[in-house]
């Protein structure tokens, strides 16, 4: 957690573990990394592994090219860029995958997400595995359609444009990203926590005076950095000016 | 599945297994079975076991006596006589049950569910265990302020109510209950399937003409039973009367 990895170091651990998977997160909320996807494709593919992508925090905000690039197995969620309530966790399997499950012969230990049980619901059988929550499908199917009428081409577009908005106010404040611009996620911005800053004590007042919650840093980087996301229906102009117009009025750098 | 256990079954084998919990389902949905569970708790807590009671289809429907009898570890779902959307499973987890968890030292094999990371959620930690479905949490609390306004007492007796008058009817009617009136579960009924007379298609009928929903037969009943809810907001006379006249219609039994 809290790196990028390059298509060689990827390479390096497949050849010394004999990997059959490799499960890699495309958008890193706890560091704002987006992973080189492409480039670490290639490399699993050619070591004959499979490639498990959670894709939570950039599916709908920056492209994630399902079948453009061979991910095997792809799951979301419905609450970041999605917009949706939170609770469904979208996931699609491919046919290297599958065939992997359909030879699987130890059982798996939990009922939950036994993707096992779940091929024969999604076979022509149809057999029965839960009862679905069905309210929340509804959302997320009304969540895909608003992300269709504006269009994806112009959903990325705009979290790439509401980052750059975001990036350019945080550094016009004086403030530090974390992450270089190549490796830098739209939907998840780090910000340094400036010296003699209390970082607790500014989000607290973010939210108490100005309804804006931001996160704190996780592990490593608790209290040094915050994390801003700009996902789906929040990533719009008002809500970047408003948090960069709070932070100048807290830090006092007007 | 599709049996009643008597104490002394359940005794049995205990001796037999020394098992160290006992699962059973207090309303069994297949079969249409309310187990006897004063006197099962008693037998499984005399052995020193943990008594796990699967309530989805009893949970505000009848009594669940949870720390009447002691039951261990007790789970529902928010969809039955509850009547919220589904997706939630209540779950409540006693003393005895809680040391086991904290003693366990194998590592759950999921993430989900895991009561071993659930429990420093529960605890002064509040450790991050992972997203809450909080549309559905809404959802589920507004259910529960519904049965509080309406009163626990006046919920069980307006589902016996309810099942008294669907079986009085049915056998009315000239159809026969499968479970004898002692083990009959109130929040569902089941109602054997009259020789001659082609189970799906009755079922068709119903949802077509009279968009009233009733379920088949499991396993052995296949065909052979019919499996008529009357859970927490449907479990109204006007309900019980459409599904009796559209019977009594379709089976030509004026």
């Amino acid at each position: 957690m809290g790196e990028s990895f390059t298509a060689e170091q990827v390479s390096a651990a497949l050849r010394s573990r004999s990997a059959k998977l490799v499960a890699i997160v495309h958008g890193e909320t706890s560091t704002g990394i987006q992973q080189p996807l492409a480039e670490i494709a290639d490399v699993v593919h050619e070591h004959g592994a499979l490639l498990l992508v959670d894709s939570v925090a950039s599916l709908a905000g920056v492209p994630v090219p399902v079948d453009g690039l061979g991910i095997d197995i792809c799951y979301s969620g419905s609450q970041k860029c999605l917009s949706s309530p939170p609770g469904l966790a979208p996931i699609t399997v491919g046919p290297k995958a599958d065939a992997v499950l359909a030879k699987r012969r130890s059982k798996v230990q939990s009922w939950y997400l036994d993707l096992t049980l779940v091929r024969n619901y999604w076979g022509s059988d149809r057999v029965y595995h839960h009862t679905a929550p069905i309210t929340l499908n509804f959302a997320l199917r009304e969540s895909l359609r608003l992300v269709c009428e504006e269009g994806l081409d112009a959903v990325f577009d705009r979290h790439a444009r509401m980052a750059r908005l975001l990036w350019d106010g945080l550094e016009d404040l004086g403030l530090s990203l974390m992450v270089p611009e190549g490796l830098r996620l739209p939907t998840l911005t780090t910000v340094r926590v400036p010296d003699g800053v209390d970082d607790a004590a500014v989000r607290r007042q973010l939210l108490n005076e100005f309804n804006i919650e931001i996160a704190g840093g996780l592990g490593a980087f608790r209290g040094k950095a915050w994390r801003i996301g700009l996902m789906g229906h929040s990533a719009r102009p008002e809500n970047v000016y408003a948090l960069l117009g709070a932070l100048e009025h807290i830090l006092g750098r007007s």
